[in-house]
Parts: C-alpha cells; sequence; structure tokens
C-alpha cells in the first residue's frame, strides 16, 4: 500500500513547535508510516536546527509532488504572506499567531483537494492567535470553520484505549445535567460512525457510568439507571454493540485491556484522567467528521522552554502515526 | 531494625483470599520487609494448597511468638469459633461470613496488644457477612468499630502516588455539594497528620480541580474559585504546604513523578481512575487514624475463580510490602 502524505504543521514558530517537528523527522518510522510533510516556515526550522543540530536536511518546496519523503531530508512547505523573520523563541507575537493559523489555512486546502490524506497539528497559542486577530479560539474551531463542518467529534487515544466525550468544557454540575438518555443517544451513534470511518472493524463501546460504582443500584445517584441503562437499550435495538454504565474505575482499565474498542467518558476529566494516566505523552487527540483525519498533540507552545531544543517529540511522533494509520480508511 | 510482625487476614476462606495469602508467601520480599503472620484457618490453607502446590510448609500456631517467620514456612495463626470444614469455594455462606469476621477480630484484638504492628487484609464478602448476622457494611466498619475510630481515613496509595478523597460514596452532584471551604481545610488538616504518621517528611499536598482545567478562570463552573482557592489560602497560613487548585487531568501525574507527596481527590472516581489506570494490581487501599496502620487488597473474592489456583496474588504482595514499610513510623 503506498504511503500516505500527511501534513504536519508546525505550530506557533515561537513555540516548541519547529522544534517537536524536527525531532520528529530523525525517526525514521515517520517515513515508513507515511510521507511527512512538514507546512511551516524554512527560517523557523532552519534557526532550531542550528540548537538541536539533527543533520537532517532541510528541503524547501512550493508543492506537494516536490516532495523527496526520504529519511535524512525534511520536506517542508514553505509558507508565506507573513513576516516571520523578527518572531522571537517564548513570547505570544501578532506574526507567530499569525503565521501558525496560516500553515493550518494551507493543511486544509490541500486536504480538501486530497494532496494530503491527514493533517498532524504541532501546538498553536490562544493568546497569539488572538493578538494576530484570527476569529477562531482554537484548533478545532479553525478546522471545522474552514471546512464547514458544524460539530467535529473529538476522541482521545492513547495505546489501544479510544475515549469520546459526552461533554468537556463544561463545569462537572452542567455535566451531570448533560448525562440524558436522548444526548447519549445520539452521541454514542455518531461514535459508532466515527469509528466506522476510522476503519475499527470491531466496535464495542462501553459507557463510563456516571456515579461512583455506577451508583450501586441507585443508592448514590439515578442517572446511571434512569438517563444511561434506557439508552444502552435503545441503542442495542438498533444494532449498536454498546454495554453500561460501567464503573468508571475499572472500565477504562478494562478497554486498555482489549474488552471495549471505545468508552463514551461523561464529562472531561473522566476520560482525560484515565488516557493521561496510561501515557502522558501518548495521549493523542483525534478530530473526526472533517472531509479528512486530523490528529494533535494533546500540549501546548510551552513557551518557557521553546528554542532551548530540549523538548520531546513524542506526542508529534504518536500524533504522525495515528494519523498515517487511520487516514488509510478515512 | 528489627522486622515488624504484619498480620495478614486470611479473607473470606471462600473466596481467593487463601490462595493469594499463600502465594504471597511464596515472595521471600514478604520475609525480608517484614514478619508476616497469616490469621485465618488451616483447613482453607491446606485445601487449596492441594491444588496450587507452593510446596510451603504450613506452620499451625496458637500464639503469635511460636511463629518461625521464615521464608518456605508460612505461620498460621489458627481461629476458631465456626465450622470451615463444610465451606465450598465460591458460594456465599454464613459461616464463611462469620470466618471472616473472626479473622479481623482477632487481628484487632493482637494489634491492640501490640504483638501485631500492622494488619494487612484479604478480600470479604458482603453477602456473606451479612448471612453471618455481622453488624458491619464493610471492613474498614469493622476495624472502626472494634477500635472505637470514630471516623478513619482512607488513602490509596499505587506506586508512590498517593491519594486521598474529600468524599467517596456518594453521588457525583452530592460529591460537587461537598466541596466547601471549611470541609477542605479540615480535611487537609486530617490528611496532612496522616501523612506523619505514616513519616512522609516531605508533606507537599495538592489539591485536583472540580472542574474542567479547574473552571479557567470561573468560564465553567466557580467552586474551584470559591471554595477551593480560600481553603489553600487559610491552610497554607496555618502553616500546611499545600497548593491548588490544579487541574485534575495533570496533577495526579505530576504528583506520580514526584511533584506532590500526596493528592486530595474530590471525588470518588477522580482519584480512583487516576490510581488505577497507573496500576490496577497494585492500587492498595490504606486505613489511617485506627490505633494502627491497615492495608488492603483493593479486589473482591472473586468467587468465580475461587479454588481454580489462578488467582495472582501481586495486590496481597504490595499490601503487605505497604503495611511493613509504613508501620515502621506508625
Amino acid at each position: 500500500m503506498e504511503r500516505p502524505v500527511i501534513g504536519i504543521t508546525m505550530g506557533d514558530p515561537a513555540g516548541i513547535g519547529p522544534e517537536i517537528v524536527l525531532k520528529a523527522m530523525k525517526n525514521i518510522e515517520m517515513y515508513t508510516v507515511c510521507k511527512p510533510l512538514v507546512i511551516g516556515s524554512l527560517d523557523a526550522l532552519e534557526s532550531i536546527e542550528k540548537v538541536i543540530e539533527t543533520g537532517l536536511k532541510i528541503n524547501g518546496i512550493n508543492e506537494v509532488d516536490e516532495g523527496l519523503f526520504c529519511h535524512g531530508t525534511v520536506d517542508v512547505l514553505d509558507v508565506d504572506g507573513f513576516d516571520t523573520g523578527k518572531i522571537k523563541f517564548g513570547k505570544i507575537q501578532k506574526e507567530a499567531g499569525l503565521a501558525s493559523y496560516k500553515y493550518i489555512e494551507r493543511a486544509v486546502l490541500l486536504a480538501k483537494k486530497n494532496e494530503i490524506k491527514a493533517v498532524a497539528t504541532g501546538p498553536i497559542n490562544k493568546e497569539a492567535i488572538k493578538a494576530a486577530k484570527i476569529d477562531f479560539i482554537g484548533h478545532t474551531e479553525m478546522f471545522g470553520g474552514l471546512t464547514g463542518t458544524e460539530d467535529p467529534l473529538t476522541m482521545f487515544q492513547v495505546h489501544s484505549l479510544r475515549v469520546f466525550f459526552l461533554s468537556r468544557h463544561v463545569s462537572l454540575r452542567k455535566a451531570c445535567d448533560l448525562v440524558k438518555k436522548d444526548r447519549i443517544i445520539e452521541y454514542v451513534k455518531r461514535c459508532n460512525a466515527a469509528l466506522k470511518m476510522l476503519g475499527v472493524e470491531r466496535r464495542k463501546i462501553a459507557i463510563a457510568g456516571l456515579n461512583p460504582h455506577s451508583g450501586e443500584h441507585g443508592l448514590f445517584g439515578d442517572e446511571d439507571i434512569k438517563e444511561i441503562e434506557p439508552s444502552v437499550e435503545a441503542l442495542r435495538c438498533m444494532g449498536i454493540d454498546v454495554e453500561g454504565p460501567l464503573a468508571a474505575d475499572s472500565v477504562y482499565y478494562q478497554a486498555l485491556k482489549g474488552k471495549y474498542d471505545a468508552v463514551l467518558s461523561l464529562y472531561h476529566d473522566q476520560g482525560h484522567i484515565a488516557t493521561k494516566m496510561v501515557d502522558f505523552e501518548k495521549t493523542i487527540s483525534l478530530t473526526i467528521g472533517l472531509p479528512f483525519l486530523r490528529t494533535s498533540v494533546d500540549h501546548g507552545t510551552a513557551f518557557d522552554i521553546a528554542g532551548e531544543g530540549i523538548a520531546e517529540s513524542i506526542s508529534m511522533e504518536e500524533a504522525i502515526k495515528l494519523a498515517a494509520l487511520y487516514s488509510k480508511n478515512y
């Protein structure tokens, strides 16, 4: 099977993005699983190369088909339309925010034309994006807006554990309010469809419980009985392979061991804690439902260490690997 | 330093207790860290020995000072007052429930007389306890009742990560209600005292946030600002080294890496998920505040596999090791 071209947006040039992208390219596995194409700025990469000395040859190109995709050379689609010359590492800068947005814009354009199969994104900075007067608050919103996708789905993956979220950036009390039968049914249907898009053949989905021990038969909290149980019943009628509610303190472990192919987390921290405690660096966020797959590192620009050459590229490599793996079917 | 005598209650004779206790005794480390004394029934141990064939010599004794505490021999304080002769593996039985209670009663008696330094408990069965008409619903309640301790404190430990719980067996909504400044202050003071009892010299305690990203400055949920922040301020005035609220999806990881000596979990699953995803088998529960230390495996009697010889003793060994480690200072 031909290696898919994976676009790797460099992230904010003032952050650790250029460094982790370059370090990731040292790993030959990136070239066995895909044709990695960095979408960023040559000067930022050349400047960090002086610090980290990977010895890799940086190959600036203007079109995807100019790429060599051969380990030892880093193919960089050099994006213009801003001035990176004055960008300093470790600072919130308007130009850097604009640049990070332009990389994404270009990636979306290439993905729409099918010149790249998926996008793995380096970290951007919300403040810099704001300073550049870009009207999106985050990565997912940009991808949604630029592709006209209304409500993309977020999935976390760490090792073989996949997690979806019934809600994320709302208070814990509000998250409890959102545990409703109809919402769960709609959501699990979307999760099931998303797994299909990723090419996951067995799709046994577990729904975590909301209360401790799933409420222990109504002893503490009744959402597990009143909302989750009937949703599971309805979903099974529709032929979706779902189980739940399952005690949150063991279901993630069971899924990691292979019993379930995905878990629906009922609130932000339930699934975030579960994935990050397995392997903090390898917890990757996937955006599903766009016309193409997008994966992302789950860390920020780390301005405090940017430019020092000490950032690790494990997350970036994992994001690229998952983009390559799943884009085959997507 | 002399090895402390650790009492190991065998748990429900119909469960995997006898098996995991015997298997643990095969591990010579149990004898380097302590003088392990099994408190249980000779016949149950002899019957499972026929299945698992550890080759260990079972040494029935009536007094602690008859113990040899030498690897290769298992010293068993044979408890009477019930008939274990007819007990079958894998079933809820009145006699088995009674036996499991009697082991604990004896352990408490010996610990009160200082003949054993700490107790590591094997799994008991709530239904069997009920069938035996014992008026305690669980282990912790038994130890509390038998020692006249009103409100013992539970701490989880996995590897070097220690976790306390502001609340446990209440609904998630109720747990949110319990996140109150005064309660947190009282609780963290108790956690700090408990760490002192365990001999933990540096006691940097982290308080996890309640809402995602600790509410992101009040954007989703205000408990982090209104209740946790002022409690931290008050506690620091008292000279307690505490930080918080810290985003729940990274604070447990940071503590595991050594940044904090303990984390206060704000609800059951927050800390349960965090510990169990690190290492399910090695997550140990400690009861602090009794006149002696008690540690416990965090699994049940596993009636479905009892008597088959396939249960693993990792948890039991870890519980014994922690009992030995911490009882030195307790």
